[in-house]
């Protein structure tokens, strides 16, 4: 069974335990509005919600993944901002609370980055899990070619992923770049054949889906992204014994090691809508949500 | 002259002032027990108060390194945990115990991973200084396929060794791969044919031991775990100033300078033991510890 | 037009928009003094105050990058620390105030190592923001050979850059390593002959200076370093809206939007040293400068 939901700029669509939102106005290089930002995040509570999704995948309509911020309202487009949550009296940058949505989700995202991904089409994949992309994809975090900063908490993001030697190159030129650069710098993980890549990544969904536990590959999505925020090891460590001593002895723990003895694929009970152990890392609190 | 401390389920023998950690089920392709648990704890404090060692190597009896946690206790196994330490009121994570030990070394620990690393078997090399690899050793980050979370607070190492992307992909696939993925993604820094493992890990011992001063390999060891942790360059810029202050009149300084001048090895003078200078980063004190 | 500030142990030049910083004691490879120390601080303030400062190369003269400290002192060079400034009572680490200095920059930094870069000579290119090497370029992180601890506050820029395997590995050993396990350790992003080096040094700045804003490049700068060190990308949200919020309709923004749509190169009117948004994240606050 295939569900599909209809947006207005995007898609989601549920098939065999893997949603996939793909960025959808092609006649725009799926170009990034405030009706995208909203519906973006709505979607990513769906897959949360949903139990038969086990992973995301993100791509885009037609040739590009996503050209950036919609430029259609000319020089003042990044000067009328309106959406009207705020951090600290300034308006909430529009691409973060997606970046920070996505960063939050308990489903593992992987981006299947099929053509140009450029200003915040780029930025806001890098709080997916994994990034893969076409041959044909191109990347730029062209902020400081339009006389703007890196969004969409990327500085917090980029550095952390490529090393902030490649994040300043990149971000300091505002270079547009190829795929075999993307994967030198470690931004992508592996490039497909433009045929190849929607293949690839719902395989790698399907061997999360497979295999593994969604109650445990949603706390361990918590665990490692908080970690990469945590002071210091014993914040992990902590947060470890919190949830080994509530998932050790659980049903999933219980099939997953007596499978594993009896040679045979796991048949998890637990469920991520109601069985998540307390005691999570806090990586979900959004401090600005109004 | 070779000393050997016997073990239950580990051997630890000080040889030419490197000592060498052996896990030793190897019936059990070496799994992880409470009692191994504890006797790690044990080998990295002896180590650290043997001035006659001067780096420590990590390596598995037989064709394994570590099966991870033994589970000859059946589906029940991670639901029996009485370690007696607690955290927050849960039972502390063993493998966090001997990871966060091994982080607080003052001696530059090696791993030499002979064969299969999996699950605690792969967390626990985290906190080692540098792994290398034999094209034979297999590595997993299981846990997900068993219904529990990645633990030995990797969520804190992993990120910060390999990167987020490739920790959430191993992570959340639980998948078992190859020496080859392994170094791919930098998990290992390098791969030997087996005869070749343990020659270089301790040809890289030897080259610690033999060029430099213990107690400056102790206090930037400290420093750099510490500062990876660090909330900011200028904590690490107030321990400089503490250790440079400190050790920069101190007679392996001293020794240090006048035989780089002299054209000669230097003959450091001072010990870890009584020469270590206070104002060292905090990694060690373990807040949980009782 | 080019203006040469003569200093007596660096040479400061602008030409075409890109400083160039020289460390010019040739004769003694560059090696590193108080006098160093003071002028490239200074260097770096220039830079900063002077909106025709697109980028900074910095290089040395002769053959060799920087050599480390100058040791003509003997055995009693690190025991003599007099700079005037103290952290917590001890006298500040030479090395870390220069590299957190450059840390601070409002101009991207590229180092250009033409050789030797050793001990200081080393620490002191990490908060660059790209490091190229010549083939004959060769590193260490001598200090553990030496007796002293590694500085420059390198225990927080070097895991951060190249892993803390790599950075343990160096550090440990003292080693010295050519350009090619530089830049396989990604310590380097590239590697070039001895010829090309300084073309493709003034190339890359080129490439910042014809075609970003020169107030965007320096708030992505701070953005992104700060962003390195932030406790969470909550953090580099809030910063994020606060300068998006500052910028998204200045004049900067104004040029870049329009000149990309009328696809002409932008001519951005905004200047470094009037124009800079309030809100930067506050990484250039050293809290112990006197």
């Amino acid at each position: 069974m295939i569900r599909i939901m209809a947006f207005s700029e995007i898609a989601y669509e549920v098939s065999d335990r893997v949603a996939t939102v793909t960025l959808r106005r092609p006649e725009r290089l799926n170009a990034f509005t405030h009706t995208m930002r909203a519906e973006l995040i709505e979607a990513f509570d769906l897959a949360d919600a949903d139990d038969d999704v086990r992973a995301v995948v993100v791509t885009g309509a037609g040739r590009a993944f996503c050209a950036g911020a919609d430029l259609s309202g000319g020089g003042g487009t990044f000067g009328r901002r309106g959406e009207g949550e705020t951090v600290n009296g300034a308006p909430r940058d529009g691409g973060g609370t997606v970046a920070l949505r996505i960063a939050g989700s308990l489903k593992p995202v992987i981006g299947a980055i099929n053509g140009p991904a450029v200003g915040v089409g780029v930025t806001m994949t890098l709080p997916m899990d994994v990034r893969l992309a076409s041959e044909t994809a191109k990347f730029g975090f062209v902020f400081a070619r339009r006389g703007i900063v890196t969004e969409a908490a990327s500085s917090w993001f980029l550095p952390r992923i490529v090393g902030i030697a490649q994040a300043m190159e990149w971000s300091a030129t505002g270079r547009v770049f190829p795929a075999s650069e993307a994967l030198e710098g470690r931004l992508v993980s592996r490039v497909y054949p433009p045929g190849e890549l929607l293949p690839a990544a719902y395989a790698l969904a399907r061997e999360i889906a497979d295999n593994t536990s969604a109650v445990a590959v949603a706390a361990v999505r918590r665990l490692m992204w908080s970690g990469l925020s945590a002071a210091s090891p014993w914040e992990a460590h902590a947060a470890d014994s919190r949830l080994m001593a509530e998932l050790g002895g659980a049903p999933d723990a219980v099939e997953g090691v007596t499978a594993f003895l009896e040679k045979r694929p796991a048949d998890f009970p637990m469920k991520v809508s109601k069985d998540m152990p307390p005691g999570l890392p806090s990586w979900p609190d959004d401090p600005y949500r109004v």
